[in-house]
């Protein structure tokens, strides 16, 4: 049972504002209801008239017989709060304000749009919208809205869409319907004052009929929710795919801290994808692909895709597209060879792909054999066959074979086929009812493919990641630190936080006289670094307050004096807690990590390498917080310079082991402190060679100033 | 006049071992003919038969009572070279074979396309295939090959279209013509033993009903010929669309020089398309996507695009390809803003996307007064216009303001629309008949204003680089140091082969004696760097022959005894040329110039960032052989990480102009050297502050050993 079945399959709408012009906004929700043949009831609202398209008018809400299922709120913005009063207190459970002139016009509508959700809340409604366009029940032909889109027809099926633009969702529909896609539910959020998209896809996991659940995104503002819907569907074995809009406004809207520089919202929303197994799609047709290998809810066991086609050109194409989504295309196992090359014409290359020539198209035992070899061998986790433009009198029963040996063998097979429909006899039709996903290209075939590895791999990684125990840590010294605090913590008191969740860092004492610096570099016994520690100085190196490489009691003792002075000289007024003296650290890695509480996602965690070079190629991974250790791992890994780390080029391997680690306690850091910490940078956190651990080389903690909490709700 | 017109319209077709069954492959070229009305003769050979689908059959060649413009061969493979040989005799210029057996079927085909290869260039035949299936001159309706999409009929148009794959051509043929686009010619190249895709494509260029020219391509044999078919297709206005595959084994592909491993064989083919202006595809939807642009041939003056939307979320979208497609969304012009808040509804954001909303569905004044200012706005260049699902009334009335104001204000405007046709009352056709380039989806319909400003600059800046010249070097005694030489060079002869073409070298000099090493060092006056020369050490650093930082009389005396001992040790039998003394840069950047003379492209230049992560990173940019200045200036822009050489975060700026410099004279030694010197390596080029220049600080040379003129043709 889902959330929101009555909303669906309402046994009432009202519609608030009706009006007899039926092809007017007002009018269009009934004319359509009646023109699906609507079997509940219909029952207009509006003083002005006794009957609207044949059914009889309420002068007001209070006047109905009883309370809606479903009302639908068709007056102009400012009556809107009325109606919704009168709606709540009639003890409605669902309104859809198609009315526009809130959040998307300027400050006075945001004003009354949270006057909207305050009555909605008031009496515990649901409500869609306002400025959205409607939703649709397809399976039930159920359209409550307005637009042309709604008078339309579509296939039924099982993947249920949300989308955040109405009239660009119509488009979706109708696109993704053209693709041959089966829709069951469709729901236009628009503003959403109240119920949000994340709350319909949260009750599209619970509809049984429901297979896929899609969305047009153009942001969550309950971002933070995602990742647990996203692996709500994931472990119920509902593919989520999400067309996140505005990507190339992510730079543009970067905060301003470095580290989120380096990312920006889109990182976060990409990280929160992967970590629930949400796949990102990028085009109606990219969404009609994806929904197309998923719908039939057969997944591969792993990655390796034998590619079988009788156009060498259409099977290079699909190898292409495979390798580009994440494929291997395996060797064949030398059994499959052996047996292939009995049966197949001579000229047939027996390889990956497969291409066994339009030899197939007089005689299709070729690929009854060819594809029971395939679905036999331990190497091939999926089949792509690619037959072109094939067409003729084996068609039908080249179909037949292809839907027995995939549901015989349980393995997906996916076709990329382009012949004339009339030239197949019904072949397609013979596909598409047991299943088997079709494309017209054999590089969108491709996709499909990998968007069921990837579905498949995420429920794998998925379902470890939740095996494991993210690190939980709780300092309430470190919070004291930070609570209350205006200023950033000096490098002195953001290392002791470090140090207080078990983070390594470089061995520092703070010298308050220059007797005591050089008593701390001799005990070092090694060069030192000195830097000037003051909560009114946080560019150090800009004040002349930091020395590098200083080496001997007179050196020190110079540069103790020196910095003082230049910091005094720089900021006059700054008080001093002293100089920092630091064992200086060579030979390692400098890598970045970071911690920025997102205000839509909170706390993420970062890592990437240092340096110039990296950040001029931002090479950095994202995960929201908490993560666990093979999330850190994997983190680290998908580096595109990890093999640095690896022991690339003969160089020594670095600890990796110690990096992960403190990646995880990074996270449970941010978690522990995410009502009181804004940023956290480490950079550079030195990384050894393998066994010697890291060393937090400097760090930056930036304190919350407003509370996090009214923030994130 | 094209080379192939004879070809395309023939007045007679023969078809060598026609047969009576009209479904076979040897059948089925008359059969296509003959249902397609084709008016030339039908002149079937086969001594079997008295005549073939009505038409008097011929017993041989000889028999035809004259040499048929173009002959058909679809005899085994064995009897082909005789058939070939016949109709060379007769006098016929033009054979299309689409027996198979050749190249792809093992050494003994390979053996056998050599002879048919001889037979054609015997004859000056131009012969296509073998192993094709055909062509079609789609214009006229002339269907000469084998398969059922040779029995359809396809929209008439201006796309003439190559493809090496026989039965995944008819795919694409099919699939774009289901886009919507419109086809002149197609042919299918098979093994191009003697006429080769580039051979049509360099033809199409003169062909005048042959607006856009795309190809669907796994290799071409004659690569070298690429960028000069490009550029000339370019100059003409035709923008040619090539769909490369393979892609996904350019690394396994890859030669084994490490220049070469840096990109591998694709990024020579994504060169030549960029110094040609050739935009590359990557699938039939895409290819479609850009010809439907490009057709019109309307094209914009810079990559401004206004995006005017009906639907805030299309907008988005469209604006997302748009940024990915390389396009900007300019600010409208302050004039233009105050004009349209003036008409537009107040809700209306009027900005760029430009959401008029569907008020526009009311009132089509609203987009004439929107596009007609959008079109004087001086910050835009073309317009992309998204109407979703718009249907209704008004709909003719928009297509035909759209329609006006394009072909009068002459920019263009491309449109997204995915209402159902039959709601549009014949608005598709108005737009489709005017070449206004319309798409379903506003990612695809920024992906061809994308295309269309990809053609409009690639014409503006190879104009320009047609109008600068390449440097061009003769230096014998650089020739001689490599012909017939079977080692590589040592870095002091690759070095003198550098100056020779006045590339900057570090200061060295060879010694011979610890002496030698101590007055050479001492004149540097600064720390050196000393390393074995000997041609039979190439790995100078394994054999313990290279010290650097060596400072002072008494070192550098022990640390050329040290070499010279490690040497003698490291490979007794080794001919020393002495002990290369160098002058010790630092505070340079370091970066690594290459040459690849590549068997299919000739030489290629390349230019990257040197050090681990720059290797691990692939930050590397090619172009073939020979370059100009603006070329030179590109490809070190181009690489991700050119900010660190321009300055980024306050470091001194390095002397790009000399880095320039230097890869144009890479550039002229490549050209100069080209039939001896297989590959050149400068690792590193120290690039100095600005003002400063480069020296090359260590250098390979390596000469070819085979002769490439064989290789090359």
């Amino acid at each position: 049972m889902s959330a929101f079945d009555l909303f669906f399959k309402p046994r009432s709408v009202a519609v608030i504002g009706a009006s007899q012009d039926l092809a007017s906004i007002s009018g269009q929700p009934i004319a359509h209801l009646k023109d699906k043949g609507y079997s509940g009831e219909i029952l207009p609202v509006n003083p002005r008239y006794e009957e609207v398209a044949g059914y009889a008018c309420y002068p007001d809400v209070a006047s109905l017989p009883s309370a809606p299922d479903v009302a639908v709120i068709a007056v102009g913005a400012k009556r809107v709060p009325d109606a919704l009063t009168e709606l709540g207190k009639k003890g409605c459970k669902f309104a859809v304000i198609l009315s526009s002139g809130f959040a998307e016009a300027g400050e006075e509508g945001v004003q009354a749009q949270r006057n909207i959700t305050a009555i909605a809340q008031s009496f515990g409604m649901r409500v869609i919208g306002p400025n959205c366009q409607g939703y649709m029940n397809i399976s039930d032909g159920i359209h409550v809205g307005f637009g042309a889109p709604y008078g339309l027809t579509y296939p039924r099926g099982h993947l249920s869409l949300t989308s955040q633009s109405g009239a660009f969702g119509n488009s979706i529909v109708m696109l993704a319907s053209q693709e041959g896609i089966g829709f069951r539910h469709y729901v236009s959020t628009g503003n959403e004052s109240v119920t949000t998209s994340l709350d319909f896809m949260d009750a599209m996991i619970d509809d049984l009929d429901t297979h896929v659940i899609a969305g047009y995104v153009e942001g969550f503002q309950d971002a933070h929710r995602l990742v647990s819907i996203g692996r709500r569907a994931l472990s119920a074995g509902k593919p989520m795919l999400i067309w996140k809009v505005g990507t190339s406004e992510a730079g543009a809207k970067a905060a301003a801290s470095h580290t989120a520089n380096l990312g920006g919202a889109m990182a976060l929303y990409r990280a929160a994808f992967r970590q629930s197994g949400i796949i990102e799609v990028n085009d109606v047709g990219d969404l009609a692909d994806c929904a197309k290998a998923l719908l039939p809810r057969r997944l591969p066991k792993g990655n390796r895709l034998a590619v079988v086609t009788i156009s060498g050109g259409a099977g290079i194409a699909m190898a292409d597209g495979a390798a580009n989504g994440g494929l291997q295309l395996p060797p064949l196992d030398p059994g499959t060879v052996t047996a292939l090359k009995q049966v197949l014409p001579s000229f047939a290359a027996v390889a990956n792909p497969l291409d066994v020539t339009a030899s197939l198209l007089s005689d299709a035992s070729l690929l009854k054999v060819t594809l029971e070899r395939l679905a036999d061998d331990p190497n091939v986790d999926m089949i792509g066959l690619a037959l072109a433009a094939a067409s003729g009198k084996l068609a039908v029963e080249l179909a037949r074979e292809i839907v027995r040996i995939s549901e015989e063998r349980h393995i997906p097979i996916l076709v990329a086929w382009n012949a004339d429909p009339a030239s197949v006899g019904g072949a397609y039709d013979i596909l598409d009812k047991a299943g088997i996903p079709r494309y017209q290209s054999p590089v969108r075939c491709a996709r499909g493919a990998s968007a069921l590895w990837a579905f498949a791999e995420a429920r794998i990684r998925v379902a470890k990641v939740l095996s494991e125990q993210p690190l939980v840590i709780h300092q309430p010294e470190a919070r004291k630190a930070l609570l209350g605090r205006r200023t950033d913590l000096t490098e002195f008191e953001a290392k002791k936080v470090l140090s207080a969740y078990g983070i390594s860092v470089t061995q520092e004492q703070l010298a308050t006289s220059s007797a005591d610096a050089v008593r701390m570099a001799a005990a070092m016994n090694r060069p030192v670094v000195m830097k000037i520690m003051s909560a009114d100085i946080p560019h150090k190196t800009e004040a002349g307050g930091v020395r590098v490489r200083v080496e001997g009691a007179a050196a020190v003792a110079a540069a103790f004096d020196k910095i003082t002075a230049n910091a005094k000289a720089y900021a006059p007024k700054a008080a001093l807690d002293g100089v920092l003296v630091q064992e200086m650290v060579s030979e390692a890695h400098e890598l970045i990590l970071g911690i920025n509480n997102d205000p839509l996602f909170g706390p993420a965690v970062m890592v990437g390498f240092g340096g110039i070079f990296a950040e001029v190629m931002k090479d950095v991974s994202f995960r929201l917080a908490p993560i666990v250790c093979s999330e850190a791992e994997a983190m680290v890994r998908e580096l595109r310079s990890f093999a640095i780390l690896d022991g690339a080029r003969d160089r020594p391997k670095a600890d990796v082991k110690e990096l992960v680690e403190t990646l995880m306690r990074l996270s449970a850091l941010a978690i522990d402190l995410r009502d009181v910490l804004q940023e956290f940078d480490i950079n550079p956190l030195f990384v050894m060679k393998d066994g010697d651990g890291v060393r937090s080389g400097d760090a930056l903690a930036k304190p919350i100033v407003e509370d996090i909490a009214t923030r994130l709700k």
